[in-house]
């Protein structure tokens, strides 16, 4: 279902030639409306790839018509010749789907095409593949092709991600590519929402960012940020129906849920999914920094991984961040064993089953009653492996 | 030579029974004059073991008579007991001091013994042990038992670390433990420095905060801070001479540099030593915060594990820091080859050779002239194997 899930789009995945593999590596999502409106969040890495560059000012102008995706090259810190072969993919894509008759109200134009790359850094992407490319994928859209379109982002994924929000007579759907390099200012990831709700730029925009603050912001990996972030939210109008803000806002933040779990679940070399819940901290945003500093503690993960309820090692995570909290009111508890109370030795820690790929950690900083919850894994050698072995 | 290489200080390291694998366990160091000045950093984690927050008390009167370390556990988040323990410790090797008439010039005050204490943190120490090892340790007090200190204070270490720097006729020697958790704020670590020149407190300090600063505060092995660092420096003036200022804080610094650089090499699990220098930076605080941020990037440690230049990890990593700089600008060299220059491709990244166990990163910030170097080393499997298979 995934993007063409909703009224309005249509959507394909080729193969290009992009990958050296053979795989799949071209998508393109299309939005023949009648409306066109879009919003979009990027990566906060200053160092942005060309086309989260482009897309930017593309999103400016509250209007994107198609997006196009290639797996297989980043094209970040590609300079000057990478931000050329971005803009000739969206000259192409607008002449590709002009021609074809795709137009819809309007037609397209360069300046109405996001773009979208992932895969190494530093590498020009083969235009003498991915142009021809465009092609291919034009002729091949489909109102059925989301779940082609997902496959064909795939990079070090070993599952596509989908994820369909079905409401009384109008749906948000999406797709989601990502499974390394997930850290906050967004996990590293591409993602494409559809909606055919009626809805506007700036709601799209507010909703999208409402959701992605407590969705794809708080997964966190492996506590490294992309260059090629991107999340991109269309609406087509098809439906005809202008939901309430909150109704469509509550669709939004679903979708992005699931596909943020569904990033986690898929991250690289993990064998256990982890949940870590701060609670009575005195600010949400005390609570999210504890989080992620717990998130990102590589021994912590090690244990983790270990099946070792080592508390000791949240309780030196948790002091080396600037959140309010008495060292001797802390508390931990692993799979609901509180195995540190008031800053030391609590329940006997032997009572914590971690066999289960889900583990859930809370931190009770006793500081007050704000809370956040942030998702990781753990750190495993098959990580290390495929991010030793060979470039990615 | 260690501890006991400056003249004035007597030194022993024995198995208490702390450790279950009967692996030497417990160290003291001994100050015999007839100076008594001290001074000392400890970890800026938030969550302070017992034995930190006791030694942060005693080193506030700028006098330290002697020094007494265990290994196989932290006594960290163990409230009021572990505390108490820690008392009890000190008191009782300046009872076993006086009783063995090792008192020199005044005898041993509690209120003037340091206690260090690393290994598991969230246990209660074997005091029905440790107690007993304080009287054998006395026993064994030695001009030549600086070694034996050394081996006794080891955790995962696979080696024990001394130095010394001997000027013209004074010495500073020490000792230092620590293979995992290293990271800023103090590498994760126990360090004593002894040195027989004739310096008052004041001076202690300021040669060891200088020399901290630019060494072990620059050691980042992993990311995660302890909450039992401590660096300790102690005089016993027993050469007569007082050296100048910056002869002292250079013989300082050059132990501290070379304990540090001892402790990165014996990293846990670590195949690679990892130099970074940050160069052309707006100030000294940018240096080292993107050389930090480099250090901590579990995607290039990997890649370097993998004998793999990939320098967009690099470029990925500043671009998630404050500092002053223009993404178009960049510069990184790995061993010698400048495989990014302006934000791009730069010279073939198939000249870098990456064999050898010394791997230097240099980045170029091109925003002013400041620098810093950080030490890290890469992550690998048996990292993971380390910290998972038990607890440490």
């Amino acid at each position: 279902m995934s993007v063409t899930a909703a009224k309005g789009f249509t959507a394909a995945g080729i193969t290009a030639g992009i990958k050296q593999n053979g795989n799949p590596d071209l998508a393109l999502v299309v939005n023949t409306g009648p409306r066109r409106a879009a919003a979009g969040v990027f990566t906060s890495n200053r160092v942005k790839a060309a086309p989260v560059l482009w897309s930017e000012q593309v999103l400016k102008g509250g209007e994107v018509t198609a997006v196009v995706l290639n797996s297989g090259g980043a094209n970040a810190c590609t300079g000057p010749k990478g931000f050329q072969d971005t803009h000739a993919t969206a000259e192409k894509v607008a002449e590709s789907l002009n021609a074809a008759g795709h137009g819809g109200t309007g037609g397209h134009a360069p300046g109405q095409v996001a773009v979208c790359s992932t895969g190494l850094i530093g590498i020009l992407l083969p235009m003498d593949k991915l142009l021809p490319g465009v092609d291919k994928a034009v002729a091949g859209l489909s109102e059925h092709g989301g779940e082609k379109a997902a496959i064909a982002i795939k990079t070090t994924d070993t599952v596509h991600k989908t994820s369909v929000a079905t409401r009384d007579d109008w749906t948000v759907g999406g797709m989601a590519k990502g499974a390394g390099m997930l850290a906050p200012g967004l996990a590293t990831m591409l993602v494409v929402l559809t909606t055919d709700a009626d809805v506007d730029a700036p709601t799209l925009d507010r909703a999208l960012r409402d959701a992605t603050r407590v969705t794809f912001d708080r997964v966190d990996s492996d506590g490294c940020m992309s260059t090629n972030d991107t999340v991109l939210l269309l609406a087509s109008g098809a439906s005809g129906v202008t939901p309430e803000y909150a109704a469509f806002a509550e669709a939004v933040r679903a979708v992005c849920d699931d596909l943020g779990q569904q990033l986690i679940r898929d991250a690289e070399g993990a064998s256990k999914d982890i949940r870590i819940e701060v609670v009575n901290a005195a600010t949400e945003e005390d609570a999210v920094q504890v989080g992620r500093t717990i998130a990102r503690n590589n021994l912590l993960k090690c244990a983790v991984h270990g099946e070792d309820p080592n508390w000791g090692r949240v309780l030196s995570a948790i002091g080396t961040t600037s959140a309010a909290f008495e060292p001797d009111r802390l508390g931990v508890a692993i799979n609901g064993v509180w195995v540190c109370k008031n800053g030391g030795v609590g329940e006997d820690r032997d009572l914590v089953d971690m066999r289960y790929r889900e583990v859930h950690i809370v931190a009770d900083l006793a500081a007050g009653d704000a809370a956040a919850t942030i998702w990781t894994n753990d750190l495993t050698a098959e990580y290390v492996h495929e991010n030793s072995a060979y470039s990615s």
